[in-house]
């Protein structure tokens, strides 16, 4: 019944149900999905999520609502058979952009590199890069309030949204696409859906907050003493360069020298290893300023301070590359090493260097030789604190007993267990142990009054 | 009974219900309260404002939170008799500062002038002025989403907030203090108390992210041929500029011409009047840049391509509060000048001089002879556009028929009724003349689900 209903509203190629259509629609960068839905709705317009989303409320059947399929929760995985996923990927519209307005329209479906592409000819840029951007989708980022490494400075995606569109679980259609900084009539319904990880309505369309694109950047790479040299001479860069810092990551000496290891292009440019390193880049939109040369002394007075022990600054764009792919590799660097154990976790930022140490004291007591690889977002204290094995060896079984210590540690130094990845089926159990009852009950409430049929994306955030 | 129980509960200090000491927390700046509360509620803790809230639901007595009265909306006045006001003024304590963390925690209590004193012996900034920031508290700025000159830049008030502490309408304490960027451990409730005008819970202290203070400026008075001009190198300015651009105000010349008559101590630096002025002002914490000299250059280019008719740079700090002064005191002058209509409102920032010249063709036709005083926010759309009377006349009883269109004009540029000052009790019947009802819903929902008995500020947002 649902089924012709939903084949008739949206074509054959809105609504897929043969096993090997559906198949691609179960495999995420967390995984594999194991329960098959009735099918994937893949609607082209709002008037269609919402004539899908008033059939499934009529036959009582769950939504998924499905974006790039790059988040590391399990968040779009249907949890029941009778369920579909609603792909948002054919509403990959960019509006014409209105560059005085400093923003753009989007569909739901557009995919974050696609938007870059199409800023490419304006002097405006959207401040958010992360790694899945050759696939992640803007509806996804949004109900995932993606981070990335220019957090610190641009904000998250709940930063950027200054209009939604969003198809409420009982069908109805909320237009709050408006282009406005200001909007303060009445609660501020654009920034609760964002994160709300499809629990509270399906995000159809956004107008996004556009940034002036810097004209000129310096980019360094620093060796350091240890961690917490790399916390100070972050807060040093932050108190000399100010707004124009936008990136600020650190990498601890393991989580480098196994990506060196594993990916042979990259390239090392110190001579010796270090405890840590820092990456750091300054951008400004400023004419006639040369950032390099004042990076230079920066990193100078580092040096001459000891606080550092070595630096390097990129003199082109090639060399900018290569040191922010020392970066960008780490994730696939410990994946080739072999068994991992990930956390994706926040603290203050003046406590990282204490809590990857505090960290790694209780991981080597519960399995010596263990291998932790910390890196991360210096600027915001997102922490990627993640294990591999002891080299040759396994976890001993231990990975349950390995993260309750990471987290235990997280709730001691007033931190997050989920930093930028969200909860999604994976850690919403994880999110019960650590939040008070009054929060978990407000989340209740948020979920109960916009959802009271729990018709979106069950299991998530709050059960 | 109540009375005694919050008289023991906060003592004398702290529970007043004398005439004469109520009466100053009955005057706000949108005018006086006519309806006179059972008394007035000083906690000076977290614990004494979740008592207070637990007595209140007890005996069924509404709460009205209040902060430093400097609302324009009215939107902290009780509307019934069997209402107590709750003062948050004695929860006025600002945390220490831990400078690696870019953030500070305070009371709700705290004066924004306050806290701007205490980062003065730092490096550190909360980039948010705005003309009530000798009173307005921090609680207030909050559930109200203040907004202010550098909304552009730095974002409104909740794009500040990274932690809250709220006592909810049952009486429990939500303790979300984190010092954390990223935290997508569930609904973004930090975001959704932003703004909320004392509907959903008393804000009790707040963690306020701070940012590196600028170390040079470049402040400059632009004479233009028109408000289109204006609008125009507004964003040349921004593509120029980018994120050093952290001040862009527009005045017309009605506005300027009127604060020049009233206020004596205001300088006028240019030798005749223009159609339009816009004052920018780019600020930078790079180290070696002169400011002042790229100013200089953007300004001779507009100056050459007859975009400006004049310009003027501030040479020092005295001639940069001079020129700060001339936007600052157009409320004021216009003040003096006599009867007034205001309108707190938003559209797209590149439709700003349209929606003017529209809307004041309007109210030509309506009260010929009206004066406009339209000034605002350029960076972000945000127009105080207000009325004086025609010289020498009056609005010939026109006021509301006169805001009607101004409204309406809004709604057709896709703009919003309320930009920066909030709804309160005088704009929350024109928020439902132009919002969806499904908009509508969602606010009543989530007052419902939140603040089930209506116990918080009724009357405010939703009915």
């Amino acid at each position: 019944m649902l089924e012709t209903s939903l084949r008739t509203l949206l074509g054959p190629t809105g609504w897929l149900s043969e096993p090997e259509d559906v198949e691609p629609f179960l495999v995420d960068w967390s995984g594999h999905c194991c329960v098959r839905p009735i099918g994937v709705a893949r609607p082209a317009s709002t008037a269609d999520v919402a004539a899908t989303v008033k059939l499934c409320a009529r036959a009582d059947v769950v939504i998924i609502p499905q974006g790039g399929r790059t988040g590391l929760v399990a968040g779009n995985f249907p949890h029941d058979r009778n369920s579909i996923i609603l792909s948002l990927s054919r509403m990959n519209k960019v509006e014409p952009i209105t560059p005085g307005d400093f923003c753009v329209s989007v569909g739901a479906g557009v995919v974050l590199g696609q938007l870059h592409a199409a800023l490419n000819d304006t002097d405006l840029i959207l401040p958010l890069h992360l790694g899945s951007e050759g696939s992640a989708q803007i509806g996804g980022l949004i109900a995932t309030n993606a981070g990335g490494n220019m957090a610190f400075r641009y904000g998250m995606m709940q930063d950027m949204v200054l209009g939604l569109e969003v198809v409420l679980p009982d069908g109805e259609i909320w237009n709050g696409m408006r282009r406005l900084i200001k909007d303060n009539c009445g609660f501020q319904l654009r920034r609760l859906f964002c994160g709300s990880e499809g629990r509270l309505g399906i995000i159809t369309g956004a107008v996004l907050k556009l940034q002036p694109a810097p004209r000129s950047h310096a980019t360094a790479l620093m060796a350091l003493p240890d961690l917490q040299a790399a916390v100070v001479f972050g807060e040093t860069l932050r108190r000399t360069f100010g707004e124009a810092v936008i990136g600020l990551e650190f990498i601890n000496d393991t989580a480098l020298a196994i990506a060196l290891q594993q990916i042979g292009e990259l390239k090392f440019p110190f001579d010796v290893p270090a405890p840590a390193y820092l990456l750091a880049e300054i951008a400004s939109t400023i004419p006639g300023i040369d950032l390099v040369a004042e990076m230079e002394n920066a990193l100078a007075a580092g040096l001459q301070r000891g606080q550092l022990t070595n630096a390097v600054i990129a003199q082109n764009n090639t060399q900018r590359a290569a040191l922010w792919k020392l970066r960008d590799e780490l994730p696939e660097g410990q994946r080739r090493e072999g068994p991992q154990c990930h956390h994706d976790v926040s603290v203050p930022v003046s406590q990282i260097a204490e809590f990857v140490n505090v960290c790694s004291a209780d991981a080597e007591a519960l399995v010596p030789g263990i291998r932790v690889c910390a890196f991360g977002h210096m600027g915001d204290g997102n922490i990627h604190y993640n294990f591999s094995t002891p080299a040759g060896g396994n976890f001993d079984d231990k990975e349950e007993e390995l993260s309750a210590a990471v987290y235990a540690r997280v709730d001691e130094f007033g931190g997050s267990v989920a930093a930028e990845h969200g909860l999604g089926r994976l850690k919403t159990g994880l999110a019960d142990t650590y939040r008070s009852a009054s929060e978990r009950d407000l989340m209740r409430r948020l979920r109960v009054a916009f959802n009271p049929t729990d018709i979106l994306n069950p299991g998530v955030i709050v059960d």
